[in-house]
């Protein structure tokens, strides 16, 4: 606490990333990180920009970077808005596109970001309860179902901490009602088995669809987060993104991003390397006794039909693997499990099997 | 203008960085870069980062830039703070230590984007003129001699687009009376000839220091930023960035900055470098008939006693040598030229001599 901080300050409950420990030689399945490097040509490239460019500003605009999201996702350029990180992009839509006198909307069991912007930029909000399944309800998100006006839509697809997808016809039943504000659609994990709602921002002025470089283009060392959506959405972005920071995007970013859309093999190679390893250890959490929630990311949701989630996490920590856990309520019982390589998973099934044998 | 947009993005004016161009063969005077490329010692360091880490988010706290930083500038560790370009610092300051009932207090010709970040913020404010030599007073920002009570005191040490350096003990006198509000010294130019008000930070708890390796270290195409003081303002920063985006600086700014602070020898080589280089354009810009401001950035600021700045700028051009041109009031006159190496400026010099010959 101090005197000298801005009202603002005093009110905020920072977010709390998850744990980036500093030793080595553990199992780390507790951030959802690729278990795969980036592609070697995205290392090729970065290493050649290791040069006396440097000394030079970035393109504040990432024109390069842009140009090259907009082909991948067949899209023109001026609906595409880049950032350092999603996190980025997700901060600057809250101020820039989601804060109204009606309140956000979003669900109780989500990326637990959005709250924390909600206080930085003063946006009013209220959730909406998943399913008793842990699914969203796009119904219960509409003011023809009883719902009050909202200032703006947004939830992660497939959601995050439970990993399960919302079908596009689902999100597109909510565009076709919800038309007054925006909906943005956070798919970080939307590499790993879900159809992106890119499809559809020709047909919905109102859609924001942010994605990111993190998870399924190993690339979260990096920091690279996009959104694309109507050419107004975005201008809206680019005043704000403007208005606090011209080149948030440096040379290595620009450069190494546009290198990782070019390797559409590896790209491919490594998503379904990480989807076949989920799917077998669903099946392995499954044999232990775990309900494991369907996942369409690179995590598993998981809970125990007998033991206590914070206890199998601090005894798999002594055997050097880190998940998540949460102790939010209706989530508390679970663990959030990052898909590791398939010796990760496996050392991690043995030693679930030994912690649970106790 | 969209319905979509917040209120807030329909009243901003982004700020409009120098621009970039995308053509080779310039002689790029126009956005204060470094002339002379990174220490090769940090190339290395750069191109080592290029691996499979980069699959894994970076420190979140950076903490090994932090510490480098704190033992460069003989402070502790909990007194920095580190952002993605010091823009990216300032507007978490403007944010986060600014933004208050009464009026902030800059320069009425001062670093453009901080009207930007008032207007993003929605912080009130109040230009104070310089003197009619373009120099700060710091008495004119004093209650004691007037002035009206402030939310905070913000200026470039040296100052922007002038280049006119205050003495340290000017900015002693400031804080001596001006104790209740936070006091920010932006020194993004501060290495080409001033002394640094870090030296000043254990005995002011309500200064902060801001600084780049975007100019001194030749690193603007890698966007690191820092701030030093008290660590309650330091934590004031650290609760909005970690509100905002949890990993502004990615794996390559972190090391990089570490490996350029590391090379010493090399930074005092260029800035001096790059000092002399200064000396050296000054002389010969007032043989042409210029009255160029004195000067301790990597810029000068002049203006023709006969030739109109704008019209000299655009003949440069044509020449294919960039320069900046404001058309603010009382300094619409002035040219603002980047020192570039030595050829450079000799190219300068002589287009300059054609351009006014005729």
């Amino acid at each position: 606490m101090s005197r000298f901080w801005s009202d603002i300050v005093h009110k905020l409950t920072p977010y709390v990333p998850g744990e980036q420990p500093k030793v080595s030689n553990l199992i780390k399945l507790n951030t959802n990180e690729n278990p795969y490097g980036p592609s070697p040509k995205v290392l090729d490239a970065l290493k050649a920009e290791a040069n006396d460019s440097l000394r030079l500003y970035p393109d504040p605009n990432a024109d390069l970077l842009k140009g090259a999201i907009a082909r991948y996702y067949s899209v023109s350029q001026k609906q595409v808005f880049v950032g350092n990180g999603s996190d980025e992009v997700l901060a600057h839509a809250f101020q820039g596109l989601l804060k109204h006198a009606e309140p956000l909307l979003y669900p109780d069991i989500t990326y637990s970001f959005y709250p924390v912007y909600c206080g930085l930029y003063n946006v009013p909000f209220e959730t909406v309860p998943l399913t008793d399944a842990f699914d969203i309800n796009v119904d219960d998100y509409l003011v023809t179902n009883g719902q009050k006006a909202n200032g703006g839509i947004i939830f992660p697809n497939p959601n995050a901490p439970t990993g399960k997808l919302l079908a596009l016809s689902s999100i597109e039943t909510l565009l076709k009602v919800n038309t007054d504000t925006v909906v943005v659609i956070d798919e970080a994990y939307i590499d790993f088995g879900g159809e992106s709602a890119i499809a559809l921002v020709d047909q919905y002025p109102n859609l924001l669809v942010v994605q990111t470089f993190s998870k399924s283009r190993s690339l979260a060392g990096l920091r690279i987060g996009f959104a694309v959506g109507h050419p107004d959405l975005i201008e809206g972005l680019e005043r704000v993104k403007n208005s606090f920071n011209s080149y948030p995007l440096d040379r290595f970013a620009i450069n190494g991003g546009v290198a990782a859309l070019a390797d559409e093999a590896y790209f491919q190679q490594t998503c379904n390397a990480i989807i076949e390893t989920r799917e077998s250890l669903v099946r392995e959490l499954t044999a232990l006794g775990f309900d494991v929630l369907p996942s369409a990311a690179n995590f598993v949701f998981a809970r125990h039909k007998e033991s206590k989630a914070d206890a199998i996490a601090s005894k798999l920590r002594e055997e050097a693997i880190i998940v998540r856990h949460f102790k939010q309520e209706r989530v508390q019982d679970f663990l959030r499990i990052t898909i590791g390589t398939n010796d990760e998973c496996d050392a991690l099934v043995k030693a679930l099997t030994d912690i649970l044998k106790d």
